[in-house]
């Protein structure tokens, strides 16, 4: 598959990850309609943020492998499942996709007389004062590191060859549910550098002072998971995660 | 398979997507008991709506290849996956389906001596005041547009030769289900012309006025998606979706 | 597989069914702890019963099929992919499997000191002024012949030999949560004579008096679909379910 | 697979189990935002904990087998599915992952100046006036020995020889969610030593008084699936699970 094609889907892909997630959080968590309860919490942002992941692997495994993430691509390159040449576009082409996801949530969103973008926090990550429960910086860090360790150990077990194939985008999108039920509270869950930086930018100020965060623990919990998972996984003749999406059960 | 035998499906499936959609959200979405908070939110009838899909997907994908949508029909003859003479008739049984399934759903509903059919919606579509959280005509339109593109583009990729055989539906399904965790706020969620149909027929008056976003919108999208997803994917030798789910793992 | 370890399959899943899907409404839907809103509510209700047939059907689809339903061996009998001379057997071990897991219940229940089984209703179906949303006879008993029928719509055709392997527990499982999502306040859904069966003897009273309804409907809508879907499906050389489960992926 | 490895890999699999499932439940159950019912709840915990399990089957199945559980490991060993030689050695990695576990999410939880780890209960295990619905002991004895057998029944059976391959860790994660929809206002739900032990030991007091409870029954329900499943399933050849997980589709 040439490159541009894969960047093309891995922009789709992120585009969706944003406008699908973020989307669900800005539209539908908080909903107060004429029936209190009906909005759909954290239950349902959890929900949505897994199924864009598990819905674009079975559209894009085989064009792209994906990854939606920076720090999934930074990964899995340091685990030797992806070629270095192709890190820095793909990183490029998922950033403006969440960039452009963003602004079509904005679009949308707007089409509500009460939105209002920066006061609403459009979904953007954070800590201390912008964490949904108020948590420290270091709490943020040690979550949002400890996360998308645990999320690329099981994408790398997942699509290990030994795995029985094509349940990975399963595996994978219901474990991106899982960290957000888990960690809203605590940065409003980003484990995805992109994810981040596309809302941020539309909300400026502390959002974006804040997102070097949202970069460095996710890349950080990365690169010790693709050190870890080989080492507990021992040698398995390992593909890349493309081909092993690729192949049809 | 002869036609009418898939016809048959179509009508079934139909009915199903709308008995079973808007039967959870019309029965069951404010239910208000004796205990507060019992009722199953956006969050249910998202699940709910998902489900009728992947259900059907599984029980007649071998048969019609379970479009249950005009929209899906419409994508699927641009992108070259299904025979143009086969369009009107799928969409005729589709809406007949709905409609069946709109008044079915009225008969049970009427056993409960509170419902009002038109003053509760009936969980019908639209925009601007009829919009749950009173979105605005443009607004709208994009939400259905985007929305359908992304459906169609998953079942495009998921249905694709090179993705794991025998979890389209899961894919499918699980993607309308987070279509509406998104956009029920916006529309109360179409993607669908037949599902948008059968409602607002029983309705009347302001809901079958704003029908034709419902037919237009989801349209667009799904024609968008048919054009873009061959230009991301490649040349993949593609088999028609009938063909690709009648394929066992 | 001799018939005594089957039936003892079906005992111990039919026992599963009413244990964990009464048993989530019996104990956590409403739970009303120091803060408002645990409870898991007809969201919670409806995975749990989807959820029992789910896992059983993967435990002991192998062993006896996984009926779990009287309505289920009725249907399947009519449709011919069950011998009519296992018929009886099947249902009172279902009977009793459902009675054992209401009786189970019962003893759990019963530690908690406010706890009144009559009371609470012990999740028993009902119409009219048993209906959790007061629905009348006759919407009772359409919605329960409706709901079975597509239950059974969707086993036998997700168990169709020309479905992808394996997945039909996941069909049929989600297929029980989505008709509760819809039909819970019409009779707190059965579309399962045995599930009806096992709390209605606790209760007693006007539960048991109105447990015709749970036979006679279900029944009457598996009959409805044995016969509807070998039409629309055509002649696929269709193997008994159990076979069909028994073929691995 | 050498023992070192396979031991990492379950005490990784522990930590995540009780970092996410009980981090669910102490971050985000009860979350109170500024809107109303943006928690979680019972459902969102019940999610957590099976999607634990789905996601580490999927990562460390072909490792270690998954078991994450010192009632599944006995379980396993009583029906002649593993080793006896590496029983302790499970056990002993099982407990200190959980251990580690509630230690990370204590670190996490501590950043948010109003949690008081022991007064939250820290998402331990309990009865009588430690079960978040106040049930009795024998109540709490009976729940929990009742759920842990059928979660060892359907671990056997979905990875019997005869169940469709590639789908166990599905059944068996959804299993736990079921399990915890069920019976989370009893116990708190445990079903797993290892579970129960990582909590309590940092809250100390009653909740390491209660322990014993949550090792016997969850035990003694193992040890009777390991007994009854076979009778039932009749001699299939079985092989480990962890050959079985092993095989691919």
């Amino acid at each position: 598959m040439n490159l541009s094609k894969r960047l093309a889907a891995e922009l789709f892909g992120t585009f969706w990850l944003v406008l699908g997630g973020c989307g669900s959080a800005v539209l539908a968590a908080n909903f107060a309609g004429p029936v209190h309860g009906l909005g759909i919490g954290f239950v349902g942002v959890s929900l949505a943020f897994g199924l864009t992941v598990l819905t674009m692997a079975y559209a894009i495994g085989h064009i792209s492998g994906c990854h939606l993430n920076p720090a999934v691509s930074v990964g899995l390159t340091v685990a030797g499942r992806f070629p270095a040449r192709d890190l820095i576009p793909y990183i490029v082409a998922q950033v403006l996709g969440a960039v452009f996801g963003a602004y079509v949530l904005s679009v949308i969103a707007s089409g509500n007389p009460d939105f209002h973008l920066v006061a609403s926090g459009f979904a953007s990550n954070g800590y201390g004062d912008r964490s949904p429960g108020h948590y420290a910086l270091p709490a943020a860090f040690v979550c949002e590191t400890v996360m998308t360790a645990f999320f690329l150990f099981v994408i790398l077990g997942a699509t290990d060859k030994r795995a029985p194939a094509g349940f990975a985008p399963i595996a994978i999108g219901l474990c991106l549910t899982l960290i957000h039920l888990i960690s809203i509270p605590v940065t409003n869950t980003s484990v995805n550098p992109a994810r981040s930086t596309g809302p941020a930018l539309f909300v400026g100020g502390a959002a974006v002072d804040q997102l070097w965060l949202f970069w460095v623990a996710p890349i950080l919990g990365a690169v010790i998971a693709a050190i870890v998972y080989p080492l507990v996984a021992g040698d398995a003749r390992h593909v890349t995660d493309q081909k092993r999406v690729r192949v049809t059960a």
